[in-house]
């Protein structure tokens, strides 16, 4: 046993904060004063084009992939410390082709879809040339139980037919978002878990609406937003279902394992990086005559979220060992403990992050509000603290309980 | 002793909770869209003077006001319970004219103005005719220690002569924003508290331009807004000056006593509302086949939030009750605690029907964020959590340590 | 609606303070010492009896008692204050005769008890001559739900004859204690709440047999003790039944309203206590070259403690207020708050003082770990946290959800 | 990097494992039952010798010791499973030869020792027959600042002196105890951290007196005992410095490193052992008709202390590979990390443990009281909670502040 990194990551993870420093983190600020004053807010900044070709031409591209046949061919826990340099920067992950929604949707692409799907969309998606969605939640029903999902996807003839009401499908307001991943119901009498497909639709097919963005403690999210979207009697051709009826259930389950896990590593940059600002800050500041690192209180913040980070970083990469090294399935107790653990960890020291920088902390002259939304959602999305903690404690009665 | 309340507050209670009900809720939606369509986000939804006149119509305006000959009269402990159910909405304050900063700001005119400034100013306030900005916290400077503040008030001839930045001054971008009370140094040779005064500058002096609203998580809290001022030699009649040079700091203490114990109250009203959604929701929404009101976490998060909530009210109401006995300052135990305890207990809550509501409580479709970033920045405003934790530490040092 | 106190709660306070300042507080090293030095941890150190004299001669005593022929006739907000400073000693409610577990049988004697009853125990309870216990958890099973209870009172002839094992008598291993109240079923077939009875059982009747003390946390609480006690045919006439058969679980309700919250305001002056010698020792102690009281989390834990305990203090007047104005039964949301909230409360803040004590803080140097090991039993004791979060929960829910 | 486990590592681990479970957990009733009924508490329960030899017999041996010519050899991360293992019982450390303060005072006869020190007292205390103590700690002085130590060590011809008062010389009260290790000054007027010297007593020479032992929550630990001792000229053969004059606080600080991460390892082996007992009583414990496993507060809690235990142990690895790696100093950010984290959550999830067994909780009939003094005690001893955060928060500081 040895946490001693390989060569290989220790001269990516240098490669990486090298670009970091010298590229994306400078760049924050042109980004934001595109949006800021770009008539059409869900336009790309240029320079995030900018930095997607430099970072693919050092070779810093597609590190979230597994697959040496698609991407960097890095295991789970050679990739944990990349991801987390590259989520100090909520618009890191996109320079390296490394952001949600498309890393989960290339993998669905990669394990689930036939050559013909693969060419037509994974190619374009594996080079950053379009962007894509992945539609499941739904605002009727409760989606932190995936079988609640009531959109239809029916056959008729040689197509199918989908209708239903999407919301939260992050990604689907960026122009360059060409292609939805639809999971729907296809067979309502089907054992619980075989009802559900899931279907390709680009989303320039007609009876698809993106009806609004929906905001974030009033954020936008612009340019990528999380959309609102209508089908309404959208007809696909057949071969646009992934692996076939009934399977939506399972592909939702590959997709989500590293889905989860991956988001997690993004936030301990986050907070990483949260923890940096305060440190800086208080050494900076002095109200009352002295630093705020003067201060106990602010010392023990410090102390108090480094402690935690620490933590943080050591479960998601003991879920990425034992995804590795077991499976997935296996490795769903640890995956589930740092779904819970780390959103909730990252809230925590960014918000405290937050208080030390006061006014500024809260505005648009910081990261720190953006990264505190972006924790906050995580502890809802793919799959609610509670239900997780849920899951966990029914595996851990299971092996430790009498009988 | 009795906790049992008296006739004209229970009156008032029923009263204002019958408005809220009918008018002010259901107002809500159209508020919400009148902004996210009104090709000027800083306009006033009309609905707001429409409410603003029934609720004057039927006597429910300045209820802040303990001075009868301005307003309603009443004492903060009769106060407390109205302020929480206007604070349900964020929309409530506003239209009974109970809405800081003006709240605040009148408060001022009425302890500190002359007459004709009075006349000018404080008349339309109380009619609700025109709003008012409160400038003190700098970018530039750590506000939490109101001895930090850099910009100038000097006097040169008849007139002032302002200069400095100011930001966080909320209201500031709203139309109907006419005055600015502004708080600045004219003699830093004085004493440490003596060298700050304040001054009044209508908002179209030359000089002062309003440079940008800040974003409060992502929000622009239009058509208020929290603005960034600039004064670059903004000049004003000598007879705009507040009570007289030097004053300032006593100004400042007089306004922000009952400003804290009101945002306290407000949020009660908050985390109350947000407590029902919570059970409301919980009957209704029924993920994995039964009502979350079935889930024990689920249970356990309703009960410690009433606890909390209750808590929270009763020390709101403690604070009032010594302050209208024993006056602001020897209260001042109290309303620190209150300050400590309230907005991070309102956040806390908040933060659980959020978690409850699952995507659509971050988003715009409840009222759930906005009430968050509400509770999150009082714990940064009026000086932070810890400034407070500090001074009520040494008081209680004072009294029960050894010496 | 006031918070101002009644003279005659301001006179009993004024010297009930200075009672316990003068005698209880200086007695407790004797108290411990003479507990440390017995030849039997099991006898009552002189000291206490000399107090109790001292106390009743003073006026000082049954101030718990609302009913104005056996006792004080306060109502339960005027005793809040009261109780509060007895339990600033773990000796100090026993001084006053107001210690449990006598008080809420004495309670049950008052309400429920026939009056030869009442003479042969109640007087003596009344005047302090004797003690006694309530024995109705049970080591088998799971004693948060009454209806549990498995042992049994059985009519035989004229007598009841009473099988089963009780534990957490508390009380019952003191020299003094006679009587023991004791709870079991006697109609397993009848209404799930009306199966229980409960029966008075004189401690020297044959068949009880005192099996052992338990411990707290290692402290055997001597001299009281909490007895684990076999019943073993015992015999009673059957004059000795409360109220009737299956009268038991209304009776354990009516005792355990005012029995929580007299436990709840006891803890909060073990707290204030904890908070008032954090205060001393941060003065006193100079680690590192300055002292504690210059650092900046120790004042933080200070302020923290002194907002927890007020709100702890204003609920359990709230509580009492709403019990004394409509009943135990209307204010069950609130005696359940308090129970939530306040031995949690004293919990924490007497945990925050053992560690600002260091070392001595766990020791038997200070009174700090019997009131922590206290507030941590009444955490489970008369309905564990848990069970009374998931009935306020309840009652929230029927109030705010939707149907 | 991998978290893979080396073979040795998994057969002692498989090894240790099947003894704590085949004879350790057994044992703990009898061991209990000689201190409860035993004449003298202070005597030694005859089932620790026999578990001592057949441990012995096995090779489960000195597995703490890295040293190969005393001990195992294993390094600290091969050896955090094993002590973890260990600590699932309060009586398995001594079992193996493993326990506090012993494994601390032989790493300090091992490394500072001369060798016939070594051989006086280091071969019995590897072999078991004997017991140390380690007097550090005074009442008088803030100990958390190890140079407020105020007993005297002084030269006297061929002799030191010593006088002083120590407590919690923990061990000292058991009758095997047969040499203490003594801090003191020999030289006040020496730079700070040179003042402070360590000196061997025999425990038996004249002027030793253990004054008493002190009780942690009311448990007096017997038969280790932590002794408050007195030292009056007590005259020492000069040849039993440790070291050297002046070399005291460098000696403490080379024990201290592994002794804190020790104290962790075992503390996750409670915690380990309190969520399997919660889980364990969840499957049998019915009230309100159902499993206590049915009830979703219970299943988070055992979620929730699943992930802070995993979190825990994970750190604590971390720490013990980077001792490994790069050595004690360099270490000492993931050491005070743990130090500062694990024991905290070893008491937060014991405390849950405590909640969920109800009465049985905290009293004498599981292990989970005397687990939860254990893990309170070491948020004090080997340096504060509070006085790690803050050394931390200084390292951080200035690894990320700005200057």
């Amino acid at each position: 046993m040895t946490l001693a990194e390989t060569d290989r990551v220790r001269d990516l993870k240098s490669r990486l904060s090298a670009f970091m420093d010298a590229h994306v983190i400078p760049a924050e600020t042109a980004y934001s004063h595109h949006l800021a004053t770009a008539p059409d807010r869900w336009s790309i900044p240029p320079v995030m084009e900018t930095l997607k070709e430099r970072a693919r031409a050092e070779g810093l591209w597609n590190l979230w992939c597994p697959y040496p046949e698609f991407g960097a061919g890095l295991n789970n826990l050679d990739y944990a410390p990349l991801a987390e340099i590259m989520g100090r920067s909520l618009i890191g992950p996109e320079v390296f082709n490394c952001s949600a929604p498309d890393t989960g949707n290339m993998e669905v692409f990669i394990k689930y879809a036939t050559k013909p799907q693969q060419e037509k969309w994974l190619t374009p998606l594996l080079a950053g040339e379009i962007r894509s969605a992945f539609c499941m939640t739904e605002p009727a029903v409760a989606s932190s139980d995936a079988t609640n999902v009531e959109a239809s996807i029916l056959r008729d003839g040689d197509d199918y037919v989908v209708n239903g009401r999407k919301w939260w499908s992050s990604g689907a307001n960026d122009p360059r978002c060409k292609i939805l991943i639809v999971m729907g119901k296809n067979d309502p009498s089907a054992e619980r878990h075989k009802q559900q497909s899931m279907i390709l639709v680009p989303i320039d097919t007609p009876g698809v609406t993106v009806l609004r963005s929906l905001n974030v403690f009033g954020a936008d999210d612009a340019p990528h937003g999380h959309a609102e979207i209508n089908f309404d009697n959208v007809r696909v051709p057949a071969e646009n279902i992934l692996l076939g009826e009934g399977r939506g259930f399972e592909i939702a389950q590959g997709r989500l394992g590293p889905g989860r896990i991956h988001h997690c590593m993004r936030l301990i940059g986050g907070a990483q990086r949260a923890l940096e600002m305060m440190c800086a800050r208080a050494t900076k500041r002095t109200p009352f005559g002295k630093p705020l690192a003067d201060q106990g209180v602010v010392r023990q913040q410090i102390a108090l979220s480094a402690c935690e980070i620490e933590q943080g970083r050591l479960l998601a990469m003991a879920a990425a060992d034992k995804m590795d090294r077991l499976g997935n399935k296996e490795a769903r107790d640890l995956i589930g403990m740092a779904k819970i653990v780390i959103p909730q960890m990252a809230q925590t020291v960014i918000d405290r992050a937050i208080q030390l920088h006061g006014a500024a902390g809260v505005c648009q002259d910081t990261v720190l509000a953006g990264q505190f939304a972006y924790a906050r959602t995580i502890r809802i999305a793919d799959g609610p603290d509670e239900v997780h903690q849920d899951s966990l404690a029914r595996q851990m009665i299971k092996r430790f309980g009498t009988q």
